[in-house]
């Protein structure tokens, strides 16, 4: 699992000095062994347990056989059996490898075989998605699941017991050499143009990364912690790096849901005095709508977070009345760049609220040209980044590594620009750019005004090959109700839009579809869209 | 430079992904570059011309021929300057060994032989203590100099002008393979029981503890900087790792002061609406003594930081009075582990007022006994840390090393334990503590209880060979009037000791003495007094 960059050799550091994942949970644990770290449904787990039970697991999983940098696959929702299970990973020098379980039983083989997986740590309720990987042909597996009505067997396999998998272990430490440059995870990208790429994080860049964390969302060391919750996918470097590792490092106590009930969070909020929370917009409408009689709102949330893209102003308004006492702030980033990369401040909210906002403090931004040069504040080019806590790169894809890290920058695949304060502004994905008549068209401009013709729902904006155009741009729509679509519709939403958008930018087409193809976080697979209109 | 421990080989890290501290500083000044960074005297020195000028500083070290991980002795007080040249080294893989300008010539030179300079970076006053330097065997020599009145040679060698040195290189990055664990600092000890030893400390070390530092100082990234009054010299770890360097990291400002003028701290202060400060108890009561005509306190400061030992409670509420919006807090450490490896909290004040306080989020504290194991809470031994701050060990000195890193910890050479809550108790350092009659004795105790007795102004207790006990307990006492003591001026101390402490603790001899013998950073030079009393 070394990554084949420029043949990283291990660089022996001693136990006393070490920057490593696991050293952090036993060093929260020393200091707050009692406190609760995790509450998951009725169950509390403190610090020391789920320091105790990573150590019981990391040696269980080092007993099969496993050494140092091979894969563990996690298909789990989010409980506090994947917080152990990630923890005793980054003890052993394993790769915790949390897989995406809405992804199909076809994408989670491909990923498992490119990963050379060997053990697999699953819920019950997932095993099922191991159908396609097991008709196959793979090496021999261990397979543990996590659940009460985990079946004895899957296919030809035995299954273990999660509870009885961790009970063979001794819980006391795991020492072993794990080293800085380690890598700690591999999560698997979306994969919206391409197969899935998994993305290699090593342990210093995990720490670095968790502790700028903590900094800049306002968690602190001592005696008033923090308390989180979170409902995003731990499968995701969203909630897994940027939410409840940096309060698992500092003493924080994280309540996890799997699953999205707009009331149970509520409730969970007020139960547990909720100091911080991360959400997709589309969640905060949901908990203003469910809000009920919490008259005076939510007064214990300090930070209230949110991810995806800039809320109008609107909502936002909404989320601060629910609540009064939180900064709301926009966090961004991908799985290559852990934590998020920007995070918006509250300053900045009424000047710059469709901006992506300024660096986090250990990361640099830089716009980058074709050729490979940084270009002055205010010129669009390719967001770059550089900092400690950058991806180490891609397992087994030399191709995408030597793209990746072209230059001395790790090449996002953005484009967009930075204001002369250093705030960045999202143009849109480098792949969806539409080179039209000479000019550059930004799939997200045209969409934003699109989507707000009447009687559209949804669309997404394409480029397909065009003899007088080179790309014409091309509108996806989902009409809001089929039943009126009329000879007229696609005229109205060219109407629409040429009153609103230059006319280079203006659909030279618009197709209307029953619904957009989208990956398992949701985004439109675009280049699925542009094969089906290329015939 | 690399430290000879288990001959650590360097790692290819790529620029895009590396955790280095001169990066640090370029990510500030390109979010920040028209804040200011540095207030020295008149002088406000704006993050874009810190980078820039340490940038051309990089240049032109590398110009004279250094290569990757040699050494840039310091002889500078708290200047712009300093926080440049550091920088500068930082950024080209070079050593910063800033040197402590209170030793003697003998001394430094001592120091610059063991470290094999080559290269002198020295303020213009502090030329002179080249002198037995520069009198030896030395190699060919860099020597540039601070200040308006540098003279043009020193010695056989010409001396160049800082200003005319820093103006020979690019402004622009220098981009050299930097990597996590290269050395980036060299601080060598005090030297309380032997010859100063080189501190090695890795750049991850310090970005690391940095941020650390920053999370539990009450720093923030944003739109809220710091703003950090500094007196506490820049060569030593407590005011360059713990207070300037996380600053600087986060976009704050340091205001340096390179002499304790109690008045002219108080008006920088409210000048600058200061929010940090760390002191001495000794520089607090200054302060206060000064304060004059500031009525109401000083209300923007947040955290009044201090080091060295517990205040007196009544010191402490004459300090809140001054500060009436600030944590009061004690930070502690040593220069093997960067920063503070313990710092109090407020929350502790009336019931742990004598400990250290708690560990930082990055560090581990463990009690270890005489065999290599750790005790339980409660019991008392060796205070041992592990933690990516952690010192990667000292120069040229292997036998220290096995010593420092003994049974995978570092060992701190100071005797405590940790309390239930995981507080530090600290009883005596190591080598200091006195074992008479079967019974160990920690020196400090006794000290604390000789030094209130009548007439003594000051005192140190050591052990000294002794027929009977095994080691004696012996007093050495500063009398407060030389003029009033008498033949029964120990008998009264020994009367006074007696009816505070257990018989074996109770000094056998006093002798009475003009001074104590110190070291550059005011410690008693213990194994100076044992060494004349066993004559």
């Amino acid at each position: 699992m070394q990554p084949d960059l420029a043949g990283i050799p291990p660089v022996h550091v001693n136990l006393a000095t070490r920057a490593v994942v696991g050293d952090a949970l036993t060093r929260t644990a020393q200091m707050f062994g009692a406190r609760t770290a995790v509450v998951d449904g009725g169950r509390e787990v403190t610090y020391r347990e789920l320091d105790e039970t990573s150590n019981a697991l990391a040696h269980a999983l080092l007993d099969t056989g496993l050494t140092r940098q091979q894969p563990v696959a996690m298909l789990m929702r989010n409980t506090w059996q994947f917080v152990a299970t990630y923890f005793a990973c980054a003890k052993s020098a394993l790769v915790a490898m949390p897989v995406n379980i809405a992804l199909s039983p076809d994408d989670i083989a491909w990923i498992l075989r490119d990963a050379g997986v060997t053990t697999i740590v699953a819920d019950a309720a997932a095993l099922p998605l191991l159908e396609t990987f097991l008709a196959g042909e793979h090496p021999e597996l261990t397979v543990v699941a996590v659940g009460e009505s985990a079946p004895g067997t899957v296919g030809d396999l035995d299954v273990i017991d999660w509870d009885e998998f961790a009970a063979r272990g001794s819980r006391t430490a795991v020492e072993v050499i794990v080293e800085d440059r380690d890598t700690v995870q591999c999560l698997y990208t979306s994969g919206t143009t391409s197969r899935p790429k998994g993305v290699l994080v090593s342990h210093v860049s995990v720490l670095v990364g968790g502790m700028t964390n903590a900094l800049q969302i306002g968690h602190s060391w001592g005696a008033d912690p923090s308390t989180l919750v979170n409902v995003l996918p731990l499968f995701h470097t969203t909630a897994l790096n940027t939410l409840v590792l940096p309060v698992l490092f500092t003493g924080g106590a994280v309540v996890l849901h799997a699953q999205f009930d707009p009331a149970a969070i509520l409730a969970d909020i007020e139960h547990h005095s909720a100091t911080h929370l991360m959400l997709l917009p589309i969640m905060y409408r949901a908990l203003i709508a469910a809000r009920g009689e919490i008259g005076a709102g939510l007064p214990s949330v300090r930070r209230a977070v949110y991810a995806m893209a800039p809320m109008p102003a609107e909502l936002l308004d909404q989320v601060d009345e629910l609540f009064p006492n939180a900064s709301v702030i926009l966090g961004s980033g991908q799985t290559e760049v852990v934590p998020a990369t920007v995070l918006q401040w509250e300053e900045h909210r009424h000047t710059k609220a469709n901006s992506w906002g300024p660096a986090t403090p250990t990361v640099r931004i830089g716009i980058m040209d074709s050729e490979g040069s940084l270009v002055p504040d205010g010129d669009t080019g390719e967001i770059v980044y550089r900092g400690p806590h950058v991806a180490s790169g891609y397992w087994n894809n030399p191709d995408a590594n030597r793209a990746a890290f072209a230059h001395g920058w790790f090449h996002s695949g953005d484009i967009g620009h930075l204001d002369d304060e250093q705030v960045v502004w999202f143009t849109d994905r480098l792949k969806d750019i539409i080179k039209s008549g000479g000019e550059n068209v930004s799939s997200v401009d045209v969409e934003r005004v699109v989507t707000s013709a009447p009687g559209v729902a949804e669309c997404s904006i394409v480029g397909v090959p065009d003899q007088r155009w080179g790309e014409a741009v091309c509108a996806v729509v989902v009409a809001n109700d089929p039943a009126a679509v009329d000879d007229e519709f696609a005229a109205r939403v060219i109407a629409h839009a040429k009153s609103n958008l230059a006319g280079f930018q203006v659909p030279k087409r618009v197709v209307v579809v029953d619904s957009l193809p989208k990956t398992a976080t949701g985004k439109t697979r675009k280049h699925a869209l542009r094969a089906q209109l290329a015939n």
